[in-house]
């Protein structure tokens, strides 16, 4: 992509409405812009960030069995009143009245929905198990909501429910998406740590909240030292033994969040008990059959007799993981994106747009990298070297490309690693292969 | 994909809430499940469909130079103040007020959003032209939603909105974006007509519809009988010239929808005025400074002076045109899915699931479609033959593998074309060569 035909407005100023430094740097990066309280825009930089977060989530639901749907974002009240959360929800659910007077809702999840959709479409024990998903945008009327899309009120959220036909099968879900989960932060460069947890407005008696330690995390979290290293994640999730035995063992570290604390435990851990700050991306329920049974979901046995499947469910705040990324990955000059998440991989900049062979030689970089798969964002704009290398920086692509005239006699550019900050004067021969 | 793991609640009776061909066999197919008055779940398979129509109205978009961003799903009414059109666009826009009772909606389409982010974004005559673009779930409160996904409340669309600095230039974009729907809609296999067109709410004094001729169509529609035949794409749409004389070679010939007749070019077509029903998959609009006057849109330009951009919008009805592919590509028997979009690219059927040396050959064949790329929906369940050529038949994949006793010794298989019904014994190694 030429930057003289985007749409990158970066600021100058750090916007005076932002107290974290994610918001700050996706302001001043023109990836988001606020379009009224605690609602976003995506702009082209911040979307194709978004896409490849998703995509990741996406792949990895997918590696682990669940299969993709998608529901509507506006929902019948009805649904909400046969679980009995219609009332319970509170004032975080925005409620919507039709023109005909029928009383609807944006969904903030949707327990109650896939649960109806799956009732109606299986019949017998061979149904199950199944884990369904989708990535669809939600809405939750936060009082006050905050630090950018850390805590949006649209965000947009991975959630997959699991159906099964008893306890053991159930955990066995819930075990695959544990591990599914530890994957998936770790491709996209985050450790985050399975903390026991609350099991909240959703109710059941087990939960796991993926926690990434920052400063400026908003609740308190308690973890044994242990938990600093990232974890091996090499196990085998249809063996459903092994699979309860890596995860048990990873729980034998104590973790947990302000609510789940359990002084035994903290005492065992003893100085190697640390306390953090923390941001959650990711919870994960088992309940049972509280919604199967309210909803009426239930399937014929081998022996004809009915079976009301036992049921999780599994969120992950998509557009919230760029804001934990940032707050994980940055430094003064800008955002440091982690390569699997990078809008583009390769910055290309022309130190002189107004010179015939750097401008020669830059777009035939600009040709040779895209024509070998490269996503690479080119800077062509008439503008100066400082104000191009401080756009670069501050946007956080993990490779730089400049061409300026010293090299250009002689075929040469240099490559600079934008998190490491080294340069190395290369042939252009050698950056396309050390690019492709 | 095993369809013992998927979900495909395929239904065997026609649903009797469905009136067109096209409602019917995707409620058949499992594609979609109504969960509302006009809103739909997206099944797994219908998904997959949806996903692919997306990528190819995407793909036509990047390749015309608009840029991809994503707004919100709902917005401050205060916007839609400042148009005027918050009081002008009646009981289809769902307005909602949140918990501090501001009035919000959710967005029916985006030209306020859009020409407000893009003038908070800009300064010169160096940052026009530009086309931007979303792929975004849009709401309207039709009094009575119909025909399925093709009348729907929520729904996907494509809305982009061109800035330019003058009529000559906004011309040339909405030309780029006239070419853009042909080649769009001709990768999915429709013929869609442009037809001159009301300019509606959205206001302007230039509008095509891009128009599907379908006798379920909701709207009549009057054209030359040339627009019967697929007209070639060709042209450089850089280039203005050449673009503006194709565009105006192809309306020499007459089509207009009702609203828009012409008795005298009517007359001049003689009998080869044609009448039909049309379903609208696609309008655009040129409505020069409409809401870029509104909105307080404006640029510095080369001279120092204040230049108010022309503006054009241009929308495609992402999930409509499901039903439209439908509509124009079925059978007695199903769905015939144009390649380009089709869930699947092939059906593996294992006809005897309880012979051994059948399962080891169907699975072997998965595995070896798999590994050479291709999407495959395998039917391994425990199921007769009938029922799995049935539901394969019902889904319009395009192509169909069948495994059974006859052919397994001599390592052949059946490879089926859904659409002509052609059938052929080959090799493995030949089936596996022609659908790779």
């Amino acid at each position: 992509m030429r930057l003289s035909r985007y749409f990158l407005p970066v600021l100058k100023e750090t916007p005076g409405e932002a107290q974290v430094v994610s918001h700050q740097l996706m302001l001043r990066a023109g990836m988001i812009r606020q379009t009224a309280a605690g609602i976003y825009a995506w702009l082209p930089l911040g979307l194709r960030v978004l896409r490849k977060i998703e995509q990741i989530v996406r792949e990895e639901q997918d590696n682990a069995g669940a299969v993709e749907l998608l529901m509507p974002t506006i929902q019948s009240a009805e649904l909400w009143k046969q679980s009995g959360r219609y009332d319970a929800y509170g004032p975080e659910m925005l409620r919507i009245t039709d023109r005909h007077d029928r009383e609807m809702l944006f969904s903030p999840t949707a327990e109650e929905l896939f649960t109806t959709i799956f009732a109606n479409g299986v019949k017998s024990y061979r149904d199950l198990p199944r884990i369904l998903y989708q990535i669809q945008w939600k809405f939750r009327d936060e009082i006050r909501p905050r630090f950018g899309v850390m805590r949006g009120r649209e965000f947009l959220m991975k959630d997959a429910y699991s159906f099964d036909p008893d306890l053991a099968a159930a955990r066995h879900s819930y075990n695959r998406m544990f591990i599914a989960y530890l994957r998936t932060f770790a491709r996209m460069g985050l450790h985050a740590i399975p903390m026991r947890a609350d099991t909240g407005p959703i109710g059941g008696d087990l939960s796991h909240e993926f926690i990434v330690l920052a400063p400026t995390g908003e609740s308190d979290v308690f973890y044994h030292s242990n938990w600093k290293a990232a974890r091996d994640t090499t196990v085998d999730a249809d063996d459903a033994t092994a699979l309860q035995t890596y995860v048990d063992r990873l729980n034998t570290d104590y973790a947990a969040t302000d609510e789940k604390r359990d002084q035994g435990l903290e005492a065992e851990a003893g100085d190697a008990l640390k306390q953090s700050r923390g941001i959650e991306v990711g919870q994960i329920f088992y309940f049972g059959t509280k919604y199967s049974a309210a909803m009426g979901l239930s399937v014929q046995g081998a022996d004809g007799t009915a079976i009301v499947p036992h049921m999780g469910s599994y969120g992950i705040g998509v557009s919230r993981l760029m804001g934990a990324i940032v707050e994980a990955s940055h430094d003064k000059d800008g955002i440091v994106w982690p390569d699997a998440v990078a809008p583009y991989k390769v910055a290309l900049i022309n130190l002189r747009a107004d010179d015939a062979s750097c401008l020669a030689a830059a777009d035939a970089m600009y040709d040779r990298l895209t024509a070998a798969g490269v996503e690479v964002l080119y800077d062509d704009r008439d503008e100066r070297g400082g104000a191009k290398f401080a756009t670069a920086d501050l946007i956080g692509v993990p490779w730089q490309v400049v061409i300026g005239p010293k090299g250009v006699g002689a075929r040469t550019v240099e490559v600079k690693r934008r998190g490491a900050g080294t340069r190395d004067e290369m042939t252009v021969e050698a950056a396309v292969a050390k690019l492709a």
